[in-house]
């Protein structure tokens, strides 16, 4: 068993630290977030920060770090308002992590990845075709995390598309379905395969698979 | 392909909305929030909401909702300042969802998931000992989400332990030789295959798999 302590983390090369933290979370989700400038330059960038903040009303979180990423996503956001949510599938991971470069400011991530730009039902964010599950979002929230200037941007749900055949009993998506991947550190992207599927879990109820 | 708009997410029955929100952002890490009481009582709590926020200073997050669960986890982390985060493997999806139950606050649910308690190092909050991935966290900030009343809570990593043999070249970590699983919804679990490694991305580099 390894220890690290939070000196030893502090002092780690740089690039090793990176790799640890970024890692030490567990699997995180892959999705690509689209966004559109003023003067009409689309923006994508993959993202693993997405998270769940609640359901009534529809809301998600993700993370954005203007500190040390262009801050094309973050200015385009507050510029229009408005952002997509496209889920990463198997047969596009080296598309969407070359997102991830430090493209210029009049260049689209959409034409450089090799990725095409989708319009619906006149949502100002760009989608991303290639994405079987997509969600269009407006900014409701930027909370600024004092321990680092790093922001949780919150936005409610005002699209979603995806297939019908994922769409299981009572609403439960099957993700499996659509080879959607899961992200680990920086740059390690991996299939996933369900392997249990629990009731509501209720004390005296010891959880059996379904 | 199914187009669902804010007015009918809104409209749909409590369950269906549920497992619809809760999967739509993608696969989300598997973890076990561990905290101690004032009194001493131990507490477990399942939680698919980590995010990193930073690797210097090394800090994480992680979304609770004081409205819909039992406060018993956040009640001890603002008592006692700190928390673990212990990651969930594939032989234990069962007692980790089995903590998500609804217990009593004089009831560990260490006790009743069957999950080991361990304290290491002087840390005051308890450690899953069938965790191989452990991470003594020390509160930093709340920040609250305006737009349904949960919490960020902010915190900074102060201890890891990790097998040695799953820390790859420059820190990079092998979540799948510990068989570390994921979660999609609210109660479905699955085991993870690393698929691509990228070098980090490069304008006019395309990544080509390690």
């Amino acid at each position: 068993m390894r220890h690290y302590v939070k000196e030893e983390i502090e002092s780690l090369e740089k690039i090793y630290r990176l790799n640890l933290i970024n890692g030490i979370s567990g699997y995180k989700p892959a999705n690509l977030i689209g966004t559109v400038s003023e003067k009409g330059i689309t923006n994508l960038a993959i993202n693993s920060s997405v998270v769940h903040l609640g359901s009534k009303p529809a809301i998600l979180g993700f993370i954005i770090r203007p500190a040390t990423v262009p801050r094309h996503t973050l200015e385009n956001i507050r510029k229009t308002g408005v952002y997509s949510i496209n889920h990463v599938h198997l047969a596009f991971t080296d598309k969407a992590h070359y997102t991830s470069a430090k493209f210029d400011k009049d260049v689209s991530e959409f034409q450089k990845a090799g990725l095409t730009i989708e319009f619906l039902d006149d949502f100002k964010a760009p989608y991303v075709k290639e994405s079987e599950i997509k969600i269009g979002v407006k900014l409701q929230e930027e909370l600024k995390i004092k321990s680092n200037g790093t922001y949780l941007i919150v936005g409610e749900i005002q699209h979603i598309y995806l297939p019908e055949e994922i769409i299981g009993k009572n609403g439960i998506l099957d993700l499996n379905l659509v080879e959607d991947v899961c992200i680990s550190g920086l740059n390690t992207y991996h299939s996933v395969v369900s392997v249990a599927e629990y009731p509501y879990a209720r004390p005296g109820d010891f959880p059996i698979g379904i």
